[in-house]
């Protein structure tokens, strides 16, 4: 392991969690609030960060785990020292309780321990959100975008930090493919604030909606979510915009480029949009046929609830722990599905489902032709075999953490609804589950051990695995000689 | 396909299917009940099965779809067939209900729709839990055994039929494989039913017993199981035979050939203990802890109820189904499980689970040392990449086909407990469940779509899946020119 690399990297991420609560400050400071809360945590970021960042280290250079162990340090980290300003003013008294709101942010999660969010200071709620825009698109990616000297190794950061089973470089440069990806997130953001103001929604709550909907998390400033408003063409401006940022940003980038005309040709995109369409026709069925819902009603809350879950952001218009178990069980599967890879979306994500239906396939025409060669193909190009061994143990991996985390949290006891989707909905990223942790309840009632194990899990979750278990492994922590 | 030899291992099943029901007619003659159902089932299966019997084709090969078609076609025939004699005399007065019943019975799931069991007469209890028997080691390895004249290549049924993701010949010659693996079959059998009638068991109770247990069934001629005795020496014979029947037979045969030291080298072997072990443990600790049970009740109860469903038995003692959430998440776990490959048991077994961890091992460990080249070994024994790649798509599909069948069952609006754990008991062939369908509870309420969603299940983990879906296929039935 590169120690003072890693180190300084780290240092990095420090010094600019603490530019990233300025906005927070700025808020507060308008809103004629408390201003202490902020100004400390960045003081004692600071003097932590500082140190480190000013490390000189003789070897520039990412090895693999280097580049792992600075995402999954790094996470856990920014995590920690995020929950400083819930903390310190005493919006959320128990510091495990702030851990968990800040990694829920961080990780877009949208896991909530809060029981009146209305309550509290606006620029602690504003801070709670903007986690969700600063984690949504990566913060190390953030860092390699705008920081001068990055090693030419740093490709492992995006590796190791972006989701999906093979993240593309968009451009030979490294460096450019961050900047790109960021261009494209800040300018779809902008936009969708632009859009909710000019429709009538207040500056502040389009702001907090947005880095919402923009990291697919999920945390709102009104206690019923944005089914407080009530108004509908809110509500329609945030399913659209949940189903664009939870599409992979290579197509925007294509758009970019002019080449409009092959989305079709994405089969993962393709895949995302009919799972999109069918599940919303099948919900709204059920709610017409078995709630008496009308028509309208039913489209309304099937598709907000759709986008909802599938993009992982886990926004709430209609109390889904009343719909029918065909419904919830839909929902429930969604959870697992999750968006686009190269999106701001978690969970499996469509692109891994495609390619093991293809690899299943596979294994059914070599029983029929036990002599013939088959290679899995996505959009024409051959998958090689190694990706897709590391799609097949992402998927048991997926599974086991999952299974694992529930058997922890289910020494709290509660029921196995509950016990079974607080976990579900915490690795995938989603946020609300059904039971205690439906749409109207919050994690507050779980123990601090539960609370620990779902932490691990959205973490788990968000940086796809293999960084959160690398780092409790003994021989990843050895030094090696290059 | 060649259709002329499927047609005629298809009549051979059927003929062997009415030679099997000889037994059950002898008890209902022995218990002066109506014989009329047995007669009836056994002329008809006859005549539908005889002129395919004496086909003689001209190709006495099979090829390797030809073997998968016997077994998949073949299984879903014996279990209709085998719900006339339930049918036919009225014990059972649907016929979906009656296959419903049968098709549980061979694929040694369990799972009932009877809701008064006492009430049938003796013969037709009798040739419910036969059925048990003669699908635990599987009608067509029973078919190879004892037949004069088998294909060269009727390895293919073998691999079809059993259980694991590389089914082993025992010896050399295909033919002698099947007899040993039936001839170790009948005597651990014959060892349960004498010691279940000298320890005090009525004759005609240790055979029932004792064919749930030997097939890993589970069902019982009481109504409430095993637990109806409330006699400790039972339950502990039962326990300690449902987990030697969900050993992998290999380790049997290795005994006889006087290779009795090593079966600590069997890396399954020591999973699957240790998997055991450890749940009975937490499970009594849990019990103690917050069900006031006494230390020798929780050990009584839990170790007979692990051993039952890890072994997929589905036998039961006491109602789960009240235990605290801890311990039904343990038996949900084990229920995915299973025990291990060359055992009557079902689920996805516990070398599955061995290889898939060891390929994520590998998988840390090319991350952190990427130019190395890295194997996975199970008993020192190189797993091939191809056998690896079948593992991870028998995984995933075994996780898929399980949310498509809880989608569907989700119709009926039950609860989701019920939903979920009705179709992992289902295709993992353990039997009851949590909720509905927990220990005291049966499947008799659900909708006759589900009944038949929960017999595909059923018979997709018998087989594990691949003979079930090739069926499905287009392509499948497609001649091919040898």
């Amino acid at each position: 392991m590169n120690y003072r690399m890693v180190s300084r990297s780290l240092g990095t991420l420090l010094v600019l969690e603490a530019i990233a609560m300025l906005p927070s400050l700025i808020v507060s400071i308008l809103y004629k609030e408390q201003t202490m809360p902020f100004i400390l945590s960045i003081l004692i970021i600071l003097a932590i960060g500082l140190p480190f960042f000013f490390l000189r280290p003789s070897l520039k250079d990412f090895q693999s785990r280097d580049g792992f162990a600075v995402v999954g340090i790094g996470w856990l980290m920014i995590s920690v020292f995020g929950a400083l300003p819930f903390y310190i003013g005493g919006s959320i008294p128990s510091f495990i309780n702030a851990f968990f709101e800040s990694i829920s942010g961080f990780t877009t999660t949208g896991a909530s321990i809060l029981t009146n969010i209305e309550s509290l200071p606006k620029g602690i709620l504003f801070w709670r959100s903007f986690t969700h825009w600063l984690g949504g698109m990566g913060v190390l990616v953030l860092a390699m975008a705008i920081l001068p000297s990055v090693g030419s190794r740093s490709v492992y950061i995006l590796k190791a930090e972006s989701p999906g089973p093979s993240p593309g470089k968009l451009v030979p440069k490294i460096k450019q493919t961050a900047k790109i990806l960021y261009g494209i997130y800040i300018a779809i953001t902008l936009v969708q604030i632009i859009i909710l103001k000019i429709t009538g929604m207040p500056i502040y709550d389009s702001l907090i909606h947005t880095f919402g909907t923009a990291g697919t998390g999920g945390f709102s400033s009104m206690n019923s979510s944005v089914g407080s408003y009530g108004i509908v063409r809110y509500e329609v401006i945030i399913t659209i915009f949940m189903l664009l940022f939870a599409t992979s940003f290579t197509i925007y980038f294509q758009i970019m480029r002019g080449r409009l005309k092959d989305w079709y040709k994405n089969e993962e995109f393709v895949f995302y949009l009919a799972v999109v369409t069918i599940s919303i026709m099948m919900i709204t069925g059920d709610l017409v046929a078995n709630m008496a819902s009308s028509l309208p009603e039913a489209i309304r809350h099937s598709s907000f609830q759709v986008a909802s879950i599938i993009s992982t952001t886990g926004y709430v218009t209609s109390d889904f722990n009343t719909w029918p178990i065909f419904s919830r069980t839909i929902l429930v599967a969604l959870m697992f599905i999750g968006a686009c890879a190269g999106s701001t979306g978690g969970a499996i994500k469509s692109i891994r489902f495609l390619i093991l239906f293809k690899a299943f396939k596979r294994e059914l025409l070599k029983i029929l032709h036990p002599r013939g060669y088959y290679s899995v193909k996505i959009g024409g190009r051959v998958i090689e075999e190694e990706t897709l061994t590391g799609v097949f143990v992402f998927f048991f991996m997926y599974i086991f953490i999952l299974a694992a985390g529930i058997l922890v949290v289910s020494l709290d006891n509660f029921d196995l609804v509950t016990t079974t989707t607080s976990v579900i909905a915490s690795i995938g990223n989603i946020g609300p589950g059904l039971g205690m942790v439906g749409p109207v309840g919050n994690y507050e009632g779980f123990s601090v051990l539960s609370k620990l194990v779902l932490s691990v899990c959205m973490l788990v979750g968000r940086l796809e695995i293999y960084p959160i278990l690398l780092l409790v492994l003994p021989s990843f922590w050895k030094k090696v000689k290059i």
